[in-house]
């Protein structure tokens, strides 16, 4: 019996366009292993579509997506456009619209792939709050352009938007190495954090077997640079979890290759999956782009759509093809995106 | 002519109370050589005062500290006082009422002490806003303990606020190789970056000869990881400063050592000097506390009173230091709090 599934897929802009075609193809072939068959449905939305109607998407956009099963997602933003339009006019409504909570960015060292760190072995999970905090509409500025000018931010946290995060990560962390570090910053007079770690601590009382542990932002960031094989899952705000997502990256040699879900656990709306990697204009157009963080996240697709086995599957594989030398530039090699993509296939089994 | 220089000293908690009169000691020695002498003046304010009286220093607390050139702090925070009585009792309402507007923490790579990226010769300095922004007491909760509770915190930058730290960053870049690199996150909604941004880059108008380059702080948060030596100024916010500075600590391994300067540029009121390391209850009291972080900032106070070359001396003589090995245990050495002192003093030519 076959599974189908109806994904829609942005390719969106910049290498998008190269590294969604080379995973979409690992998608099919671990799929046709394992009897799931993907209804691809290019939606050639992005930087061109804005260009030539003024919007990243169409007006119905978000009731387009509804009807799929997962979005996948390639990158979004051009030097010609503000962030502000791509990243509005697309990323962030379809992560709210989809109570997308969970931002998702497992962080591991690779074979073959040189971490600034040699030697330390990291798997670690990011889960990061996807919806509120510090990313919140409300605000703005007054007596603007004058001396005068004041700016204002408000960052909003609910208990029921902590809560469920955090109650992912305990879960996520339970079936793990049964460790939840939580970021905060309640040592100053931010009001929100302390809220926070009320909040987790809550949620803890329900996971006797999973540890938990607070630390200060700053502090976590050292010590991310000093010891990151202590932490398994680290949860944290949606700011904080932007920030340590891409330094734990970095630590691991990574980023590059880093995926991310952003996930409706609950499943009644999609999930979307994209590498944490951007449109990377400069490399744009040369074929050599790195692939494996759009694979890696549609190996968490796959997870989320209920194929753990095919998921395995994949990740083993483009594991096994960096391990035999199969890397783009940025890792090390001199593979083109279509060379990678050829290795992880060879490498299903 | 000996310049005379009165000074408040608070050693405060845990180690602050061992390193402090390391530090005093060696900026007696280096005064003795250029014609500087301290009067110090000892407060004892901190968790035992709070325990005895209640708060961290006396109702007119402020007003004493006004009548001093400098502030010498240690130390603040104990395990069994929160945070927020120890640290809002005493060290931000100092930043707060001097208008230290600039908090300065040079990292560096030092001689002879280990680094986690191995070889990498790091020198920047980063000028964080300490005044403003998302340290704010705007905010508060609704709501609370019942399921629909909401936090809320809010950020306030002011024009006023970004331009003078942002002309003292230039300025600083200015004297040194000519590069400012700005910590944003304008690529989202969030409304107080853009106008960070906006106010940055009038700024550098007036500073032709320096190099603005503004990076998202969580690509910064990477690439400190990744390209630590391509940095020499960076300018951020109160909640981006704090964390890149420890962050950029551990990345050159120095962050034990590390020293900061919480300056009111004006000099209309006095400075505080402290160095970035906590009270470290776990081994107060055992004599083995490092003292580098303390002694640097000393010769930051030092250089901020007028006396660069006395400044430019000690921090050779600790150098000096470390490198012949006399370090403590947590940069990978065995000598006591007061070796490291006599080693420094010792080393003054
Ligand atoms: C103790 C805390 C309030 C403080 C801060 O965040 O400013 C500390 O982390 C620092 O960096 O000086
Ligand atoms: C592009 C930007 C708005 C986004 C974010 O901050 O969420 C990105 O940095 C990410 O991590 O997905």
């Amino acid at each position: 019996m076959t599974a189908r599934h109806r994904i829609a897929v942005i390719a969106g802009d910049g290498i998008g366009q190269e590294v969604v075609p080379a995973a979409v193809e690992c998608l099919d072939a671990v799929g046709a292993r394992h009897g799931i068959a993907f209804d691809w449905h290019h939606l050639d939305w992005g930087s061109d579509h804005y260009r030539a109607h003024g919007r990243m998407m169409p007006v119905d956009g978000l009731d387009t997506l509804a009807g799929y099963d997962a979005i996948f997602l390639g990158a979004v933003g051009v030097p010609d456009i503000p962030d502000v339009e791509t990243l509005w006019g697309l990323l962030i409504p379809i992560r709210r619209a989809f109570a997308q909570y969970v931002n998702l960015r497992p962080v591991r060292t690779l074979p073959g792939v040189p971490s600034p760190l040699a030697g330390r072995e990291i798997d670690l999970v990011i889960v990061r709050e996807n919806n509120e905090g510090e990313y919140s509409e409300i605000g703005g500025r007054i007596y603007q352009g004058s001396a005068d000018e004041i700016a204002i931010q408000e960052s909003v946290f609910t208990r029921r938007g902590v809560e469920r995060v955090a109650r992912f990560a305990a879960g996520l962390a339970a079936g793990r190495r049964g460790l939840l570090t939580s970021a905060t910053k309640s040592n100053g007079i931010v009001h929100t954090m302390p809220f926070w770690d009320e909040v987790v601590r809550g949620v803890l009382a329900d996971y006797p077997g999973v540890t938990g542990r607070q630390e200060l932002v700053d502090a976590l960031a050292a010590s991310l640079v000093l010891h990151p094989e202590r932490y398994d899952v680290i949860v944290a705000s949606n700011l904080f979890g932007d920030i340590l997502s891409d330094l734990a990256g970095a630590v691991a040699g990574s980023i590059g290759c880093a995926p991310s879900g952003n996930l409706n656990p609950e499943g009644k709306h999609p999930s979307m999956f994209e590498p944490v990697h951007g449109s990377a204009p400069d490399i744009a157009g040369k074929g050599i782009a790195n692939p494996i963080g759009q694979i890696w996240s549609g190996a968490l697709m796959l997870d989320t759509l209920g194929h753990a086995e095919a998921a395995a599957e994949l990740v083993t594989a483009f594991e096994a093809a960096l391990e035999s030398g199969v890397r783009t530039r940025d890792i090390g090699g001199t593979a083109t995106t279509a060379e990678v993509a050829a290795a992880v296939r060879a490498n299903l089994t």
